[in-house]
């Protein structure tokens, strides 16, 4: 995952969500989970900061997106309680998504500043471009 | 709970992972509840080996399996918040079991990388070699 | 402090830390001291994306560069001590640098991945750009 | 960074480290930092599980051997302070060693319970079987 990959990744999403109307903190994060690059977008919520860089950390941390994640994760999932876990850096709502390369899980792509519908769509386009 | 029994339970655990064909954090801990030894397996999740060693840390912190832990701790459940203790180390979630030796729980065993079943399977396979 | 700003600081000073060889992480963040973007050029080091971010913060935080802060935040100084404060977010040493508009500090630069000399070079050619 | 060359940087040390009569924690990351295996030996401090997993991060947060850092990051040097980043992982005494092949960090070894001198001196010769 180079610098130029986040930043195409990066692009793409964010042309997403300018589409949508919405603006975003986009983050991506390397093979070893580590941040490689991060925007927020004019306007986008302070508090999505953490939340875009984390919910790219826990793609990559399980090479699962954060929408499934959620799934296992509610009341009586069988990963309920794992937010917890890892210093308060795991994110069990929508707009993480591991990034394949000859499918192998390389990095992944954070975003968060609206519903996660939106976060989602965002993330899939960014996705997209890798 | 020396470092050769901690090597063995691991050992017992990572066959079983290797038979199931899931790369596993598997992590042992002492009657202290310190770790003794960690070892990640090739292609594992790196957001596991957090989750193993804590949930090795809770099945001897409370002297019960992680798996019966996760039925008490669910929404209104009696013990629901307690993943909110211990600065983020309690897991309440299967795959943590305690090691006994003479009746008596001396350590504990944490597998994280897959499924609920198949950690608590690997758990206890390593328990059983201890 | 818009998105287009911090990336305008951020190319000048990549462009100055591709001259002088020395991959880095550099971090812009806003008048509330909260992350606009962040890059890590290819290379640089893991353990420096906190830090840059910490530095820009740090910059912004009181109004300083860190170079001048590391002064006055040795042992015997009259800030010493203060690297303890706010949670861990207070770099005390070169790379920090705030962004004035009109005079008033809307921002900050937060260079890491080199020597002293060497970010803080980068840091100022960033905030050239401003 | 496998699991079998964790095991064989470990075994190296535990050599060594019996060989000079005291017990270690010995940690072993990979390139993004990540743990890959640890083993505390029997007697070894449990103040130093921590220590040994972080000063494996530090030598790979930033290349270096923490023997190194430490004399960058003494008071009046020029990373004073560096050691209140990353959350507290980043450690400022002997005992990290970065892990190079071909040249590159791919990860780093990590040596707590004695000494600065003997765990260099363990970290050492973990670092020369990799």
């Amino acid at each position: 995952m180079t610098l130029a990959d986040a930043r195409r990744v990066i692009a793409a999403a964010e042309k997403k969500a300018t589409e949508i109307g919405q603006p975003m903190n986009i983050a991506v994060v390397d093979e070893g989970g580590n941040l490689v690059s991060h925007v927020r977008m004019d306007g986008a919520w302070i508090g999505s900061i953490n939340i875009a860089i984390n919910k790219a950390f826990t793609a990559r941390a399980f090479d699962i997106s954060t929408k499934d994640l959620a799934k296992l994760s509610q009341p009586g999932g069988e990963f309920f309680g794992i937010h917890e876990s890892n210093h308060g850096r795991i994110m069990v709502f929508a707009g993480g998504i591991p990034l394949r390369r000859n499918g192998k899980v390389v990095g992944a792509i954070g975003v968060s500043g609206g519903m996660g519908a939106q976060d989602q769509a965002v993330a899939e386009a960014g996705a997209a471009a890798f």
